[in-house]
């Protein structure tokens, strides 16, 4: 299974791709899509736009991860980072990608066994996870820690299907629908 | 000059076509947007950009107008708003239009002469100033009083242009920058 995560953002956006082959993570490519600066707001959409779809059509991805948006953040900013968001999440659709969302805390948790983890174990703990020689950006790394997620959730599901005691099964799926 | 006015929303976006022709307003089309309610998120975003691009595409607009979101809402529905308008002024400007922001009261004022006036009020003046049969839907409404206001702006903007006395020019140039 091949695994999109995307961290969208109004400046920076990142992506991630990895494989995922019954339990094994495979790092395939990570970025930052950064739309021209100085543009109009709805060039910079539209750069974002094309920018995801061609990263969709480039890596094929079989599902797209993105973090849901923990709305702590001003009425201004929550509208500027929609715009973002929503200019993505249109293109991962219309690559035919199924588009799952995770909150930042079991995403840090899958990485880092903590939900309350730092930005920079996130970076550390995607290195040595996918075996990078380097770190990665944070906004590619916060992108391969939402595939990585939805990895562990994946395989997580199939153990369910393939071990299917009732409880079991009922626990993992309301760990998956949260 | 062909313009098209858009009111991006969630679960319904408006649209509204318009030509002016030396001050003379022509209504061409107008109508609302709606994705599938039960559809997820990412698929309802990908169907409002492409929704939206079919109506560039048959409309082939030279100029698109969008009123300015006035950031009183909570976080939350800032952030569904954003996605929505993402998604559509990605493919505005994909389709090649320029899209210019109006506030809320200047759009307000260029239909109603209030920049206070209520939605009832709106629709009334855009059914008589173009001149509609029946009263227009709310959504599609307001994206036709958006396209409305960017017709004048445009009509005053050339009338600045015919008539250069340097105070003019100028204080027409701050009202297209408000």
């Amino acid at each position: 299974m091949r695994i999109l995560g995307i961290d969208p953002g109004s400046a920076a956006t990142g992506f991630g791709v990895v494989d995922s082959d019954s339990g094994k993570l495979v790092h395939v490519a990570h970025g930052t899509l950064r739309p021209p600066r100085s543009s109009p707001i709805a060039s910079r959409l539209h750069y974002l736009h094309d920018a995801v779809a061609a990263v969709v059509g480039d890596y094929a991805p079989d599902a797209a991860a993105v973090e849901q948006v923990f709305v702590s953040i001003s009425p201004r900013s929550a509208l500027v980072l929609g715009q973002a968001r929503g200019a993505a999440l249109a293109a991962l659709s219309a690559g035919g990608a199924a588009v799952i969302e995770y909150s930042a805390s079991r995403i840090k948790l899958a990485v880092t066994g903590s939900g309350r983890a730092g930005k920079r174990q996130v970076q550390h703990m995607v290195r040595r996870l996918l075996e990078l020689d380097r770190l990665p950006p944070s906004d590619a790394a916060d992108a391969l820690a939402a595939a990585i997620c939805h990895a562990n959730a994946g395989r997580l599901g199939a153990l369910a299907i393939e071990a299917p005691t009732r409880a079991r099964r009922s626990t993992l799926r309301v760990r998956r629908a949260r």
